[in-house]
C-alpha cells in the first residue's frame, strides 16, 4: 500500500558543513522508492492529514508557518502551490509573490517588504520567491555592493529568527532542478499556446548564468541553514516528488507543532441550555 | 451521468422587484435534480473547467472576479471557501475576511477598507463578509444613524459600478438558511469539542435578532440587486448543494469572462533557436 511507505523528509535538509549543491542529485527521491504512480497517491491520502493539522493552527490562532519557495526558472514553484499547498483549507494560507522590487521597495531595507508579508497567527504563509532573490539575482547581477550582499546574510539570520521567536516556525525549500530539465521545460512551454504567457526572453537571459545562480545558491544555503530555520533541499526534476517532499515537509513541520483545538472559553452547557430554551424568535 | 445533469444556477437570481426573501426557499435545490451523491460528483466533475478558466484569467492579467460571500453565522461561508474556492489554483486566489471593523477602519468611511481589498487583475477576490456589513448589522444594531444606513446602499451600488467599469466581475451569494437549520448546526458545534473554537456566546445574541436580519438582507437585496452586480440567493441548508451552486456561479461567471491564453509579445522560433543553439552553460 502506498502509505505503507515511510518517507523520511529529514534527508532532504542541508547540512551546513561544507555544503556542495552539485553532490545533490536532481533527479533523485531520496526517502521514497515506491514510484510515481504511488507518490502521487501517497500524496492523496496525506491531505486529510495535512488539512486536519492546518485547521487546528488555524483554530488555534497563537502560531504560524512560513514556507519559503525557492527555485530556478520552472522548478515548480507555481506547481507546488497548485498541487501541495492547494490541499489545505485557502481560508489559512496566505501566498506572497515577490517580483523585482518596485521604487518604493527599493527606496527601503530589503527585508521591509518581506516583513510585512510574514504571517499572522494561525495562518500558513507561502513566500513563491523571497528575502532570497536579493543574496541571488542580488549577487549574480550585482544589484548590490559586495559588501551589502556579504550585510544581508546575517541580516536575513537574524530576521528568521525573529520570526522564530515570534511563534512562526521557518521551512525553506530549494526546488532544484538541472540546467537539462530547465531547458525542457523552457522548450515546452515555447511549443505550448497556453504556456507562452509563463515565458519570459529574460528567462534566457538569467538562464545564461546558470553556475553563478548555482553558486549563488550554495553560498546562501551555506551561510544561512541554522538551527531555527534549516534548508532543505528537494531534487525537483521529478513534479510528483518535488508536491510529495514538500506536502511531507509541511506535514511535519505542522505535525512537529502539534497544534491543538482550542477549548471553549464559555461554559458549554450554558450555551446549549440558552439554545434549546430559547423563545420563538421574532 | 452525475455531469449530464443541467445545472441552471440563473434560477437563483434574485428579482429585486418586490424582493421577499421568506419566499425564497432554504432546503431546496434549484436547478438539480440529481440529488446528494450526484451533486457531490458533479462539483467534483467540475473542478477542471473551473481551474482552467481561473488559471486562463490569471494568465490574462486584465480582468478579475469579486464573490462576495454573505449570510448568517453557521450558514456555510468557511465551507464554501474549503470546498469550492478551494478547487481552483490558491495562487490566484485572494480571500479577505471581513471582522468587526478596527478603530482605524472605523475613522474611514465604511468603503474604505473595502476598497483596498478589491483583487488585483488575474485573481479571483473572495469576501467572507463584507461591506453589506454595514447596512446588515449596521441595520439590526443601529451601529449608524438610520440617514447614514440609508446613504450607504447608493454607496455600494456606485462602488460596485466602478469595480465593473474597471474590470472586476461582482458575484454576490447570500447563503440562505433557515433559522431551525442554524439552531442545529449552533448545537453540533456546542457538542463537538474540536468545534468549540467556532463557537461564539455573541452568536446566540445576534440570532435572537433572526426576523431583524432576514429583514435586513431583504432590503439590502432588494436596492442593490443591479444589472451590473445582481444578488443571487443560494439555498444552504443542504451544504452540497450550496458548495455545487456557488461552484456553478463561479464557473458561469469566468466562462462569462471567456477568459484567452495570452498570445507570446516575442518570437517564439527566436526564443526556440536561443535554447536549441545555446553554448555549454558556465
Amino acid at each position: 500500500m502506498a502509505h505503507d511507505v515511510t518517507f523520511h523528509p529529514s534527508s532532504l535538509r542541508a547540512d551546513p558543513a561544507g555544503f556542495h549543491l552539485a553532490a545533490v542529485p536532481t533527479d533523485a527521491t531520496p526517502g521514497w522508492d515506491g514510484g510515481k504512480a504511488a507518490g502521487v497517491q501517497a500524496l492523496a491520502d496525506l491531505a486529510p492529514a495535512l488539512m486536519d493539522l492546518q485547521e487546528r493552527l488555524y483554530a488555534e490562532r497563537t502560531r504560524s508557518v512560513l514556507l519559503v519557495l525557492q527555485g530556478m526558472d520552472t522548478s515548480g514553484k507555481g506547481g507546488t502551490l497548485k498541487h501541495t499547498v492547494g490541499l489545505v483549507d485557502p481560508q489559512g494560507v496566505r501566498i506572497t509573490s515577490f517580483k523585482a522590487p518596485t521604487d518604493e521597495e527599493r527606496a527601503h531595507d530589503f527585508l521591509w517588504r518581506i516583513e510585512r508579508a510574514a504571517p499572522e497567527p494561525g495562518y500558513v504563509g507561502v513566500f513563491d520567491r523571497s528575502h532570497y532573490e536579493d543574496v541571488l539575482i542580488g549577487r549574480v547581477r550585482s544589484l548590490a555592493p559586495p559588501e551589502e550582499i556579504d550585510r544581508r546574510y546575517a541580516a536575513i539570520n537574524d530576521f528568521e529568527a525573529r520570526l522564530t521567536e515570534q511563534g512562526t516556525t521557518v521551512l525553506k525549500c530549494m526546488l532544484h532542478i538541472s540546467a537539462q530539465e530547465q531547458r525542457e521545460r523552457l522548450l515546452a512551454r515555447l511549443d505550448a499556446p497556453e504556456k507562452h504567457w509563463k515565458f519570459n526572453p529574460g528567462d534566457l537571459d538569467e538562464r545564461a548564468f546558470w553556475p553563478a545562480y548555482q553558486e549563488a545558491y550554495e553560498i546562501a544555503i551555506e551561510r544561512t541553514s541554522t538551527e531555527h530555520a534549516p534548508w532543505y533541499v528537494v531534487p525537483s526534476d521529478r513534479k510528483w516528488y518535488r508536491n510529495l517532499a514538500i506536502g511531507h515537509l509541511l506535514h511535519a513541520t505542522l505535525a512537529g507543532l502539534d497544534p491543538q483545538w482550542p477549548a471553549a472559553d464559555f461554559d458549554v452547557d450554558e450555551q446549549r441550555r440558552r439554545l434549546v430554551s430559547e423563545k420563538p424568535l421574532g
